[in-house]
């Protein structure tokens, strides 16, 4: 393991449904808990108000003034052309002039993909950087990759999503050896796409620990520690989950508040209600790396209370001592030196 | 409504994991209930055992003996070349002789789409029969369709799909103008992979009340009642949903056992929790009907209790005195000669 010099993140502020509030808060119980020094970027004045609620120590946290903010709901690319001084934007040149380590932001998801892709650059030999996320399982957490940076994808790209998602499980989350599946249709090597069944032959060629396809019903088995799949596939599954969980929620409580009994059941039972629904909360656990981009990024959901930024700013921090960067780009450019061999 | 003549449904006695249990005692519920004939295909003595059982009249049901089963674990393709005298294939048989009106069956679903597909052949005009399944939301059901009888699928083929998820939503749901919606991973129309762009165009051409792209979180939401996606992802939003529901089960389980007042809590509302379960169990919802094909075919989950198989020969006696297959063919007809006109 890499000791960490001082490592420096910077924070969107102005990214999120609670901004600048919980950024700001995950800001600073992130550089007490860490003792990391945080850049926020975003309106000054806004942030500066929001920074006097606490008592934080004035010289871990700076703030960087931006005037524009990437609206939720804005068109990506449209908001990447026309706002030039966005807060995003400011972020991500920090990157880039290697003036902060790493980018947490809770903001508009496809606006921080283009403008990391483009101010930020890939690295050498990644063909398509990816999103992953960390999806709870009975036994602990599978890395689901890629959820949504990328759709229509060539087997090349899944291959790699494999060797950046196996980093990312054996680096930060300490898997040895991190099991690797690919989701489709059926167990047997023939089951599945057109794209599945070559990323099948791609996947064998390189040394991930790949055990091969998984199915829709082992998503949340745990039976792999990184799932591939292209970014359509993985953004359907994400957030058919995320409806899935609101409306079991919805409907338990439906059904528990018909009798009298039920709902002194569930008065009884309601701690534990609330625990199991953090545990589904995705929001919770420290956001999804951009994996494959020449910098850290860490993308937040966009309802993220603080804890969760405060939590994405220490996987950001990890990212960023163990210079994962640096290791996704020797074993990608590895793995393309071995493909090149074998043809 | 067309008026039913006499009904007769053919029944794969063996296909499933509790056969030739479920499906006879399914058989049984299902003529007394709805007053129909049943013939009952497999394994003679065997189902003579299991009928012995009930006091049924025996001029309701009929048997018909198959010497072969397919299991439930076996390569489709395999077993419908090797397997000449399958219970599967005898029951095909029927329905292409038109000595029955539907087949419903729990058992292998590939093989099952394989026998339909080259026993009964398709409809006029329909490219790929495709899988239509009911999902639980908090105000009723929606289609899904496919759910995994084509993976690879072109803009028309889901195109088709929505005509015949419609129309089932129409005739057998009673829902007025079913509203159609495209999964994909963004609202807009620019939105999604290059398939749903095309499909997109494809649909605003023809007569379903296509109201645009519907996202992951919008599936358990009810916001559209025929749910349009290739069989690939399809087959993948609904494995990933059953394994989800099992995993919530029993994470919940374990928060509701860890104190004296959870447990207390959960004795006093297990009733809520069964009803909960069956209302998420797609077992429940008298099966997938196989779309396109010259005739009517209800997939049951390999899992169904006989009630589940008695809710399935319903349906199919639904398709039948509805004469669904002939509006199919019609509509499918229709649309053809549309696009040709507009070319």
């Amino acid at each position: 393991m890499v000791e960490s010099r001082e490592v420096k993140i910077a924070v969107d502020a102005m990214g999120g449904d609670f901004a600048p509030e919980n950024p700001v808060l995950g800001a600073v119980m992130a550089s007490e808990e860490y003792g990391i020094k945080i850049i926020l970027v975003g309106e000054q004045k806004a942030l500066e108000a929001e920074l006097c609620k606490y008592s934080s120590r004035k010289d871990a946290i700076e703030i960087i003034h931006a005037e524009e903010t990437i609206r939720m709901d804005e068109d990506a690319l449209h908001a990447v052309r026309k706002k030039k001084k966005s807060s995003l934007k400011i972020a991500a040149e920090l990157i880039k002039d290697k003036r902060a380590d790493g980018l947490v932001s809770a903001g508009n998801t496809g606006a921080m993909v283009a403008i990391m892709k483009v101010i930020v650059g890939t690295l050498k030999g990644v063909e398509r950087p990816a999103l992953a996320i960390l999806i709870p399982h009975l036994k602990g957490f599978s890395i689901l990759i890629d959820v949504g940076a990328n759709v229509d994808c060539k087997a090349l790209h899944l291959q790699q999503f494999a060797i950046m998602g196996s980093i990312y499980a054996e680096e930060i989350l300490k898997i040895e050896k991190p099991r690797v599946g690919l989701l489709s249709i059926g167990e047997e090597e023939i089951k599945g796409n057109e794209l599945t069944k070559e990323v099948f032959k791609a996947l064998k060629s390189t040394d991930c620990n790949f055990i091969g396809n998984i199915e829709g019903k082992d998503v949340y088995a745990g039976v792999v520690d990184v799932i591939v799949c292209d970014g359509f596939i993985g953004n359907i599954v994400l957030k058919v989950s995320e409806s899935m969980v609101e409306a079991i929620e919805k409907m338990l409580r439906e059904e528990l508040s018909r009798t009298v009994w039920t709902k002194l059941g569930y008065a009884l039972s309601r701690n534990a209600f609330k625990t199991f629904k953090k545990r589904l909360d995705y929001s919770e656990y420290g956001g999804a790396p951009m994996l494959g981009v020449d910098g850290i990024a860490i993308i937040c959901h966009g309802r993220s209370p603080a804890k969760a930024i405060k939590n994405a700013i220490r996987v950001a921090k990890d990212f960023a001592s163990h210079r994962l960067s640096d290791t996704i780009q020797q074993k990608i450019l590895q793995s393309r030196e071995k493909a090149r061999i074998n043809i």
